[in-house]
């Protein structure tokens, strides 16, 4: 949809703009979507998207600049000036302004601060001192909030003066003297109360709420598992210091999705989109796991040659031709297992306590599948390859092992991780693999000693 | 938090159960958030759950009853009479309400059908004639809609009116005559606007909307770029036929993202979440593949076999060291790449026309990529092995020309899917690895053959 909007609108667009056509503009920004203006002017350059957005008033154009990705604004602000930039920043988002901020150099910001009102001065310095990826980094301090003792009617007449400045209305934290959270309403409850009712009588207290320097994982999947439009954050005295809105929270699902797909198949996360990386970031994100994995298959080379000298003799040639199958069954094997678990561990469904039940059904699953190829293996080996019985099993035997070992280590390896408090993702496909690779030579050329020598 | 809600409130539960505190049991169901109550009883046997359920009214009960997991809602109706269950039913949220009636047996669906009111009996055979992962799959029904001729206050009356069965009314769709879908209007809109005012007057008219049969993937990426509370599905011929709300895209991209990731790590999609499926049905998943997996391995076995013939000698003792390196290094790269792309494609991130510059980008990196692990390779042939600086060279081309072989399918192969209107996902990183494999040891041989030949 995205794309036929923009063939329709742009060649329009670009002949306003020829023509200095202020009102065509004007209403350009205005009738539309900002989200769909946003996404036209994507295609045109930095000084044309100022020109357009010079048109509508100041409220409109941040509505409109708040839907370019990170990127793309990192590069639209460099081309205005302080004054209208710290306009433009002053009437951002708090948590839109701040991911901005944080991609600023400092003398800029230095720079910007003085010009920006002390309200939203603070609130900048108090949002910038967030850890990355903590509740509070995600978190806008734009939330509603009324007193419980009055009355519906009141209340929707209060949010009336509060709804332009506020991220949602549609949940409405109830404070205290002391603003701890005493419980929370929607406005769907305020509507469908009769008008006298007081807030006090129909407002929730059971509020669920996540601590500011809870991890972006767990909070999406808490405001995931109740359906959440919105949810208050709080600080270690129960004070409420923000809220964390449903859309947030979706790109940070999209985020950690990516972060994990990525490290499953060995990149480092990028912070830009694959697109907006330069080759020679990508380059790098991918050259450090490449290049280490390629040293884990150095050392699996030297294994070899150890076991080649070992092993000498016609009857071990054959050892050479089944070894892409025992290595490529373990690492898959492996590769299964570590995805089930680290997307499992992802989406919050592995409490503690399933470790070890699930270590049980990883290894049987397991002997199912080692078993399962073996016979292949062996079947193959005999009629298909024309080898000795002895020789099938020594290959089905190593098949067998080497998937067990695949399927142990690609689903403890991500608890171990879990379990010394990094990230269980960190470890990636290639790397089980790799390490199957040296631990599979091993028992490939011992269990043929074994069995020959 | 959910964990420390269940140690605290389930052995109070499970008390009042035993002394049968009817009134303990109906605070259970009415104080508490829905979705914590679904999780205290989760830990409860199915006949323990009802008899909780059992004290609270209907409504309450249902909105319980929709925050198990549809495995757990599955269990837990068999326990029901017909009677109770079309009760349940006809209170449920028509997207849940069908999600569940599509994993009961068709015998069942038939016997309860009667029972069920007119109205939702239509809307069930309208819900379940959409095609599975469609935007109709996972719209619901209930929309708040109102004409454009009047005010807002009188917006807000009907609203009272409407919002006890809508799913959401935040968001108001007009319509016209023919069910046309006009504009539409956010509640805080009409909160913020004078009571007077018409909402023509302050109704958006260009409505974002989805159709009926898109993939849910699209509605979710649609949904996700503008922010959406929910949006309008629409037929073919504009007229409004549901809602899709924000917690079921976020339920979309979770599904979705574990799909890819388990299509990555060469794992067949399952239906229900890695815990609730039992250890067979996970076993053929990832067995199908392994063993698709393994026949591709035997092929590498055949092409090794015939290679190892031809290179007779001791001069070419030396190639099977290299071999994992070379293999795992093109398959690796083309894992990276394979990720890459996939997961930009699945944020909607990669439109037609950028494939070229795309496989030019994954063709630069993989010489770049390709041309460091070779320079590495080549050093440690030479000084950690002792090989001669021909065969030094041949293991480093080697691993040029196969990461550079890797990079290029691991990208190229999802776009092609992609352009035969496949899931771009269904090449799993396994099988790029084993495609590289069969190659590899061709080109390794080759170029081996050439060198020293």
């Amino acid at each position: 949809m995205d794309n036929s909007y923009n063939k329709l609108i742009r060649p329009d667009l670009l002949q306003m703009l020829r023509d200095n056509d202020r009102q065509g503009l004007t209403e350009f920004c205005d009738v539309l979507h900002p989200g769909v203006s946003a996404s036209v002017l994507d295609q045109l350059e930095d000084e044309q998207v100022w020109e357009v957005l010079d048109n509508c008033d100041l409220a409109r154009r941040v509505e409109i600049f708040e839907f370019f990705d990170l990127h793309r604004q990192e590069e639209l602000v460099e081309a205005l000036d302080r004054e209208r930039l710290s306009k433009l920043l002053e009437e951002m988002a708090p948590d839109d302004r701040v991911d901005l901020l944080e991609r600023m150099p400092q003398e800029r910001i230095d720079a910007l601060l003085p010009l920006i009102a002390q309200a939203e001065r603070n609130d900048i310095r108090k949002l910038l001192s967030c850890e990355e990826d903590t509740a509070g980094a995600i978190m806008t301090t734009d939330y509603a909030s009324l007193p419980e003792d009055i009355t519906a009617r009141e209340a929707v007449d209060r949010l009336r003066q509060q709804a332009p400045d506020r991220e949602t209305i549609y949940y409405i934290y109830i404070l205290n003297q002391a603003r701890r959270l005493d419980g929370f309403i929607s406005l769907r409850d305020i509507i469908m109360a009769k008008p006298d009712t007081t807030l006090s009588d129909i407002m929730k207290h059971d509020v669920i709420s996540v601590y500011v320097d809870d991890d972006q994982e767990q909070v999406a999947q808490t405001l995931a598992r109740y359906d959440f439009i919105a949810m208050p954050v709080v600080d270690h005295s129960q004070r409420l210091v923000g809220i964390i809105t449903h859309d947030d929270v979706l790109d940070v699902v999209q985020e950690e999705a990516t972060e994990d797909a990525y490290r499953l198949g060995a990149v480092q996360p990028m912070e830009d989109s694959y697109l907006d990386t330069p080759v020679g970031t990508i380059g790098w994100k991918r050259g450090v796991w490449l290049l280490f994995l390629a040293v884990v298959a150095l050392v699996t080379a030297r294994v070899l040659e150890h076991y080649e000298k070992v092993a000498e003799g016609d009857q071990f040639r054959f050892l050479i031709l089944f070894l892409p199958l025992v290595l490529a069954s373990g690492g898959n094997a492996g590769s299964q297992s570590a995805t089930l678990i680290i997307r499992t561990l992802a989406l919050g469904e592995l409490s503690r306590t399933d470790n070890v039940r699930m270590a049980l059904r990883e290894a049987l699953i397991g002997l199912m599948l080692g078993g399962g190829i073996a016979i292949v293996a062996a079947t193959a080996a005999v009629f298909w390859f024309g080898l000795t019985v002895t020789k099938a099993i020594i290959v089905s035997t190593t098949v067998l092992l080497v998937v067990i070992l695949g399927t142990i280590s690609g689903s403890l390896l991500p608890l171990l991780f879990r379990r010394l408090g990094m990230d269980p993702a960190l470890m990636s496909n290639p790397l089980i693999a790799a390490i199957i690779d040296v631990l599979g030579v091993v028992i490939y050329y011992k269990v043929a000693l074994l069995a020959l020598a």
